[in-house]
């Protein structure tokens, strides 16, 4: 796991990478089309300033460049290698790198753990090379390094693309090149691109490192299909989103959702959930194309950020102001803006009659520049507008080009709101679709997608501006529960008893149901009779996990004959359906007559941890799905928001004069979860469901427990 | 409301306007820049081989053509008048086409409905012109009609487009524009477009029928923003959607959205859900933008329809493949298809060792156009594929030029399957698009897009194959409703009262609780001693709607006392909360205690008559909101559907070892409702709930209802 000085040491290193005092390529070749050729080929065309040193012992010369047969002949340690010699001398060339003391090497190679056990092998033998020479890899199989800043394009990607402020990572090098080609049609530019392949060194925590820090990088962006790390890039990436807001392509679903999962929180925590969490709470913007990445990026990199959530449109032509406001209307999170009586009275003085002076601004379909001009001008001052979305379709009178000119103006005079075009059209609109781009105005192809981009980059500003987390931590028992899980553990059991799990719940401060133990219907009454009827009967086997579905659980039994016949039901009934259970008993337990089931669980991700889990209880759960996710640990806010995310919630507030139930008792229950879940990392899964909690100020009860463990 | 017969003449009448023997432009221009000229030149320029006559007293000629000072000085009946006067002239227009005999008009000409009272004065004038002379009439406040087949453009809408097979209509001129613009771009043609403007004489059903009797359209597409009658317009694109895809944007709430609603039905059905029955009842595409839109036709009117939901994919990168796997599966409907063995065997035959020949099919970075040859040909043969996306990224290697010319050779040899690109990239694919399109491959930018667009239309292949629709009719007491509701209305009620409406259900086939109405505290207890405990006891008040809100309902009554404190206690409680209601006494109830809880509910639609509803019941309704709706009359499966689209259908089947409900029932029950609202228009909003129903046999029972009628 990397520490926080380590990170920063591997982010200054990647400088080495990024701006290199000369380069050498080794597989270069004079053949068009080999690799070896287009990427020598791609370094002295992008006019890269330090020494380029082809190395290739069947040529003397490649182009006008002196060609090396080994490394060792160049003379001097060159800053950066580039490796492109097929796979199974790749680990001669590292001794090689090793042996002249290279520091930085790129393997652009394929044929390592991509294609299977011996690639793998071979991927090892030449990390082990690198590790103890000290080398630092990037890759192998990847398409390389572009640092248009530095004019370096060490790579296979194309062209060198223009300088921009974006940061570019990815796991995918075939994709890259589709990537580059799309930025180039949208005139977006890179301060750096890293194709990261098999990550075998170099992984995508450094790279997002050395983007937050280097001082042309504002925006960060990247392909991934796996993460290596997820607790340090969660942590890492949270630091970095705050100055640099962060834009993920993920594809591929999680290993978790293939386990098979044994709790109801494993079972409803799928594929995606981990991942989910781990966005949101890393603030994370996840992009679902790279179109969209691109939508993204360009009012990212070119727009302020919205400091509200108000949004005025403009408009020449009704139908496409509507589409806009429906659009924004269906985004959560943003308001569609009410413009005060005062601005609507400036509009109304400056349009036309039959112009709408509301939102949205309707200028008519034979509104020139000069109208635009009026509308942008009044609106960007209103008062509860944030951010303003401009519309044009482009009419008999309207003067595209020039509104175009307008907006990209007005943006220069005002720039503390961000503003947004939607020229819809193709052909009438490509030159002022030009004209918007150098002005730096966003423009998309529907309303539809620019009102996607502003609830992101709003959602941005809201996480951003989110209170500093500060999670509490209880005094509990904690060396109590480590010996309830190691005694389970030295048993062999991977899931906790219901009289053990009890132990664990007590020792972090949960209450639980008052009962005991009977073994006859006699012991069943005894103790029925000392708790006071109504009393629950549940079946008492470390082999019966859900015990309701086998008829293990009996609610709601009011006497003493109800009682016995419960008991010697299920002593009759559950071996028959469940002949191999050992059954030890009965549990006699009070019953918790008020208040409302919900449910507390963890389910471990293998990459990001313990993922906690809140919904609607009872036998219901898995029906309703009304369940919310969190990583942990847990901030009394966080889990606030955790509750807030169901439709639970509402009821739990009270609905049609029910009282409400206490909410900060919830909350409490979940951060004690949290914490016992992150102190026991053999705890994989677990549910407390019921978890039955009453109006303000009754002590929830932790009703019924399931907790699976495994040896960490 | 059109009848089968006007519908039919209408769409025949409208031919005329495609097809005229000649045309006439009244308010014809010199002046470039005037809607006059435009639309003059514009009919000119496209080659129209009919008469065309400009009229306008003050021009002798207009380019090469005389120009006549009214329509009479023709000395011809002009097929086809479109009118580009100012509004205040148009009736003397239309007066004058009266005189002469005209029979179609296009009024272009805006200031009409849409900028107020005095315009809609000015719009009935003209129609009541049109009307006594039979003149029918496209607009006003419209754009005209563009026919590439007859190379009519009887519009300002730009340049004559491109002959295809979609019919366009649009409720916004100005949206029309920048449509033709974008269609132009993406090469896609139409047989017909009609800027319907104001609807004043035809509307949006007239067009959609004139499209679907016409050879020449084969998709019917369209933007609009009300519908004029609702029920006429579902049946006629119910009917037309069998034959034509129709994909329809549709903007703006609906005006029930607004509407306070007295009932949960009538909170739940928010403005979108009365569009959204009936874009699902008739089988519309619905589409969120112009681009989405294109997406969509660009798919229907190039490839064949998929015979089931199995996509393959094929790419040369293997990050893009799993995205577009995402994309499939996380598209509710489609499946990523598995291939079969025998399938895998033929392409790992074909493909290199490091090549994937499982979905996503991985033909590596270097794969020539040969490769893609040889793999698409092999999924196209897999038996349980019925969709192929081909995905390219350009790479050194990659003939995307090749490739293309390659896909579209597979696609003329193979028409029985669709098949899609995404060629990710920009210039670099620029050419290869162009291939694309020529060979009719549908191309997208995104793998997400192209998942879309093949869910669409696989969810429409769906829509064309379901049962035919058959209501069943129960034998019900229809006079007694009547009765009821006229007695309520005559009283002047709104709302029907908790008696009068058990007299409706039952007469409905309805089972409603056994119970009595008391005055007495000893009233009460003497009826729950009739009925046997446990008892409920409600407030019996007609000002009372929502009567466990203010106390008014006790469940669970287990005793004489308990049923006397019940008593006095909502007699003395309730009139201080509610001192202006008026208390008749307490009903009290049998308790039905086995089962469960469902809604059954109804909310009448201004635009589309009556929504059913159905959901989880009880008072947590409208805060889990698992709430299904679909229009009325029901068939049995529609009911059975509309089951199934709720969480609460998997508690209904019976979760955790417990019994199941019994389905048939309840769907019964919402066909008993479908019918009752269909047959009684006066009833507005209508609630069942809670709507107990048991397991297999048991006769579910109306527990409770809320009914609120309207003169009509």
């Amino acid at each position: 796991m990397l520490s926080g000085k380590v990170k920063s040491e591997t982010a200054n290193f990647l400088e080495k990478f990024f701006n290199p005092e000369s380069v050498a390529v080794v597989g270069a070749s004079r053949q068009q089309g080999k690799v070896g050729y287009e990427i020598l080929t791609n370094i002295i065309n992008a006019g890269y300033k330090g020494d380029v040193f082809p190395v290739n012992p069947r040529a003397d010369v490649i182009g006008e460049l002196k060609c090396y047969p080994d490394l060792k002949s160049i003379g001097r340690i060159p800053g950066l290698v580039v490796i492109v010699v097929p796979a199974k001398i790749v680990p001669e060339v590292m001794r090689e790198c090793a042996k002249i003391g290279v520091e930085s090497v790129i393997i652009v190679t394929a044929g390592f753990r991509e294609v299977g056990e011996e690639g793998e092998k071979l991927e090892q033998q030449v990390m082990q090379i690198a590790k103890q020479a000290g080398i630092r890899v990037v890759g192998p199989n990847c398409l390389g390094i572009v640092v248009p800043t530095s004019r370096l394009n060490a790579s296979f990607g194309g062209d060198l693309p223009a300088t921009g402020v974006t940061g570019y990572l990815s796991q995918s090098g075939a994709l890259l090149v589709a990537i580059l080609d799309m930025a180039k049609a949208r005139g977006i530019g890179f301060s750096k691109l890293v194709s990261i392949g098999n990550k075998a060194d170099v992984n995508e925590s450094d790279i997002m490192s050395a983007f937050a820090d280097d001082p042309d990088t504002g925006v960060i962006a990247g392909y991934l299909e796996n993460i290596v790390d997820g607790n340090a890039f969660v942590r890492e990436v949270e630091r970095i989103s705050h100055d640099n807001p962060v834009l993920l392509i993920k594809s591929g679903g999680t290993s978790a959702g293939a386990k098979a999962a044994s709790s109801h929180t494993g079972s409803l925590a799928a594929g995606e959930t981990a991942y989910e969490c781990m966005f949101e709470r890393a603030g994370i913007i996840r992009c679902d194309s790279i179109k969209q990445q691109f939508d993204y990026i360009q009012a990212f990199v070119n727009q302020p950020l919205p400091a509200g959530s108000g949004v005025a449109v403009i408009t020449n032509a009704g139908g496409a102001g509507i589409m806009a406001a429906d659009s924004i209307e269906r985004q959560g999170g943003l308001t569609f803006a009410k413009l005060s009586d005062e601005t609507v009275d400036k509009l109304a003085a400056g349009l036309p009659p039959a112009a709408s002076p509301r939102n949205p601004v309707d200028v008519l379909g034979d509104a020139l520049a000069e109208r635009y001009e009026f509308a942008l001008n009044v609106v960007l001052d209103a008062p509860n507008v944030d951010a303003v979305l401009v519309l044009l379709t482009p009419q008999a009178m309207t003067q595209s080009v020039a509104t175009a000119e307008v907006i990209a103006g007005i943006a220069r005079g005002k720039p503390a709101k961000p503003i947004f075009a939607c020229f819809l059209g193709a052909g009438k609109v490509a030159e002022a679709v030009k004209v918007l781009r150098k002005g730096k105005i966003p423009q998309y192809d529907s309303p539809e997608v620019a009102a996607d981009v502003i609830k992101v980059m709003n959602d941005y500003v809201k996480w951003r501006s989110r209170p500093k987390r500060v999670v509490k931590l209880f005094p509990v028992n904690r060396r109590k529960v480590e010996n309830v899980i190691e005694r389970c553990l030295r048993r062999g059991l991977r899931e906790i008893t219901e009289a053990e799990s009890k132990e664990i719940l007590e020792a972090y401060g949960f209450v639980t149901p008052k009962g005991s133990i009977a073994t006859t219907a006699e012991q069943a009454i005894n103790a029925a009779k000392r708790l006071g009827y109504p009393v629950v009967l549940k079946i008492w086997s470390p082999d019966i996990l859900h015990k309701s579905d086998i008829g293990g659980v009996r609610v709601g039994l009011n006497n003493d004959r109800e009682v016995m016949d419960a008991f010697d039901l299920m002593m009759y009934r559950i071996p028959r359906k469940l002949p191999s259970a050992d059954i030890l008993g009965v549990f006699v337990q009070e019953m918790c007559k008020e208040g409302k089931e919900v449910i507390l669980g963890m389910n471990r991700d293998p990459c990001f941890g313990p993922l906690l889990m809140f919904g609607m209880g009872g036998t219901m759960v898995e029906v309703l799905k009304d369940v919310s996710f969190y990583m942990a640990p847990l901030t009394a806010e966080e889990a606030k928001q955790m509750l807030a995310n169901t439709k639970t919630y509402k009821m739990l507030k009270g609905v049609r004069g029910e009282e409400g139930m206490d909410i900060n008792a919830i909350t409490e229950g979940l951060q004690r979860l949290s914490q016992l879940v992150t102190e026991f990392p053999q705890i994989q899964e677990m549910d407390i469901n019921p978890y039955m909690v009453g109006s303000e100020g009754m002590t929830p009860i932790a009703v019924d427990a399931r907790i699976s463990v495994e040896q960490v």
